[in-house]
């Protein structure tokens, strides 16, 4: 498969309160301010099937849902939103921004719920095919501090249920550093820690080093 | 993943008018008839997220639908059939005839539609899990056979299409062939150009042999 790219496709992974989305939409501003060509997307992404896909996905009712099943139907819809909209873009030489992709798979799905990296990682590399971003900007934040980050946000403080949490996000930052050991190059890591205009500030200095 | 399984997994697989779907109708009745406890399936099965996936894949509206997205989704409606229908069917110690299952996805979306049959045997194997069928009945029928067969019961002649219709399912039967070079001992070939008696005959055979 040829996919005619000739624009440049990046995207951000972090774990929760890492602030990427925030960071991600500054990013796209500040690029946009310079006349650059930028999208800026996240699955699905207003893409019919993928959001069909979503919804079969995220339908609470669904409580039978088979966790081999979820893994198949995330690299489904993340076929259809890169066919559909991603592709399309780079070969129109945009400069293309996702707010998660394949590595969030690795970290959820394959590490921190137990499906195995290399599985998810084959079935996502099915699903993405020759179109792999060539550059992620990885948050890191120590679970705490993004839990912290999201509680200060809503105004309450960290409770049980919250530190069972930090189980689970210590795990998908496991599962991250994993996915950055199949493919180093890829990645820079970003400094999640720092307070959010300093994240910014090296997020963006990552990102023109590399264009 | 343990499957606890106990019972037996059984597929039977081809080519359009090989008289699959007839012969494996009978087979089961026919061990039914001899005590045995069957379960005859064919994937979505009447299993609700499989079945929302199949409509998903069927629509007609959506031309847009990418062939590896196809397979993804092929592959989750399996993985979800399996893991409600199947997979509890052996643990309770059935016989399962399956109606298509892996084979049908390397044959027609791994080779005749070109997708690589190594590349959607990696997907199919995630989905299936420790979960392959046992023995695989391949009903094996030349396409001019099959389609002829399939005109003479709709009471009409092969036209040009028909024709076309012939090289795309010459290249199934080769997906098969491929396929079952993958994995030969789960095979047995049932000579399907003979009359519809003789092959169930020898599927019956087949089948009571590896009982």
């Amino acid at each position: 498969m040829t996919t005619g790219k000739k624009g440049r496709f990046i995207t951000v992974e972090g774990g929760e309160g890492a602030g990427k989305s925030t960071v991600i939409a500054r990013l796209y501003e500040e690029l946009l301010s310079r006349g650059m060509d930028v999208m800026l997307t996240r699955e699905p992404g207003g893409i019919n099937i993928a959001e069909q896909i979503r919804e079969i996905i995220l339908n609470p009712a669904h409580t039978e849902m088979d966790e081999r099943t979820e893994a198949l139907l995330y690299a489904a819809a993340r076929r259809q939103h890169l066919a559909e909209k991603v592709i399309p873009a780079l070969a129109e030489g945009k400069l293309v921004l996702c707010d998660r992709f394949i590595d969030s798979s690795l970290a959820y799905q394959g590490h921190a719920r137990g499906l195995g990296i290399d599985a998810v990682y084959e079935i996502n590399r099915f699903a993405v095919g020759d179109c792999m971003p060539e550059l992620t900007l990885f948050f890191d934040v120590l679970p705490a501090t993004g839990l912290a980050r999201i509680d200060a946000a809503r105004g309450r403080e960290v409770n049980r249920l919250d530190l069972e949490g930090i189980r689970f996000h210590e795990r998908v930052r496991e599962g991250y550093q994993l996915a950055m050991a199949l493919d180093p190059e890829r990645f820079v890591v970003i400094d999640a820690e720092q307070p959010m205009e300093q994240v910014y500030q090296d997020a963006l200095a990552a990102l023109t080093a590399r264009l």
